[in-house]
């Protein structure tokens, strides 16, 4: 068997990436990061997804972001309900991706791993940069040259991103295809108390959107006026 | 005044960086991180350099490393002290730069930041992959197309590695010039409980080395029978 790390969200996308590494006979090594995040039931959601899809084990790695400050997401500051607007939006996590995919590459190297799976796409990607394939290429040359794997030149270190190309729409119809339970994943970014989603914040809309354009309904519970 | 973040590990590169840092006017944001490892006195010491340097603000991020293991700092291996062996030391922590880069890209991005002071050095750097040049300038690279600002095309970001072509006798000499104040630094892997340095394990003898070099007494205290 040969071990991937795969990061989970608890969000769809996520999800969906890890089905295809386990789809390909990987052994999913998960890793969910909390980073004092207001949405914690995406963790809940996350160790949920792991099980469903057979992981051989799950790390919650707590990380701080807020100690900078400068997202929605991890400080004080309001998440839009009105729509996508333009350029890169407030709810966007400085240097995220780059922080979680550093935490994978320590993994990785400990487990002598050369796949990291992300389930970034860059079609329905809310306009943050480190969603793009220009990212992930320069992620991956910098982390062949940041182990010791890569100067003693064992291996080769792969970001896989199976959904880079894929509409919301196309990543939730092929999931589904994959065995995704979809009703175990969460998106919002401001869930009520009882973890139901807004259905009006970014991630709301995409995801209804991608259920709409995949023609089935999205499983989860959304309060009910907005659904 | 330009903001800059300088990495800060309480030894005396990331000192004598910190220093070239403030000699250029940059007005210093320090990171120093707490990963769990088993010389905390590293984390004091940043903190009183830090002061002593001037730094404008002074952040310890907490991240546990250790729930991946893989390394001498910071799982239960026995750190060696029979001086340095070929490859790379069981003493390297995987992926450590690349993490610390990461944070450290995240509050550039968040203060407006273009540079990232590090104390790397390529010429006595115990062989760790993730101290050499190529992979600095990989990292760069990435980080360009990771960030906001890099993506609207507002700003370059720039990794300074002063000390990266200075064996660890120039780094002690040019520290001295700029008035580093090495007797707050810390660099042992395995210092007794009044957090004296052992004398013996790798970064104490290239510590002793670099002041032999550097013709100059070390001011810190040893255990005596090792010294």
């Amino acid at each position: 068997m040969n071990p991937a790390i795969c990061l989970l969200s608890g969000g769809l996308d996520s999800a969906t990436s890890l089905a295809v590494a386990r789809r390909e006979d990987f052994e999913c090594y998960a890793l969910t990061f909390d980073y004092g995040q207001r949405h914690r039931h995406e963790i809940d959601a996350a160790r949920k997804i792991g099980a469903s899809l057979g992981v051989v084990q799950h790390v919650v790695a707590p990380i701080d972001l807020r100690v900078f400050g400068g997202s929605a997401l991890t400080s004080g500051l309001a998440v839009p309900k009105i729509g996508p607007s333009d350029g890169i939006p407030v709810t966007y996590v400085p240097a995220r991706n780059t922080i979680f995919l550093s935490f994978a590459l320590a993994w990785a190297e400990v487990l002598s791993s050369s796949f990291i799976f992300i389930g970034v796409n860059a079609i329905d990607y809310s306009g943050y940069p480190d969603c793009r394939p220009e990212f992930i290429g320069a992620f991956e040359d910098m982390a062949n040259l940041a182990t010791k794997a890569g100067v003693e030149g064992r291996t080769e270190m792969h970001i896989r991103t199976p959904l880079i190309g894929m509409s919301k729409g196309e990543i939730i119809s092929f999931g589904r295809k994959l065995g995704v339970d979809f009703s175990l994943t969460h998106s919002c970014y401001d869930p009520d108390d009882a973890g139901r989603a807004c259905g009006l914040c970014d991630s709301c809309r995409l995801r209804l959107k991608g259920f709409a354009e995949a023609g089935f309904k999205d499983p989860i519970e959304y309060s009910s006026e907005n659904r």
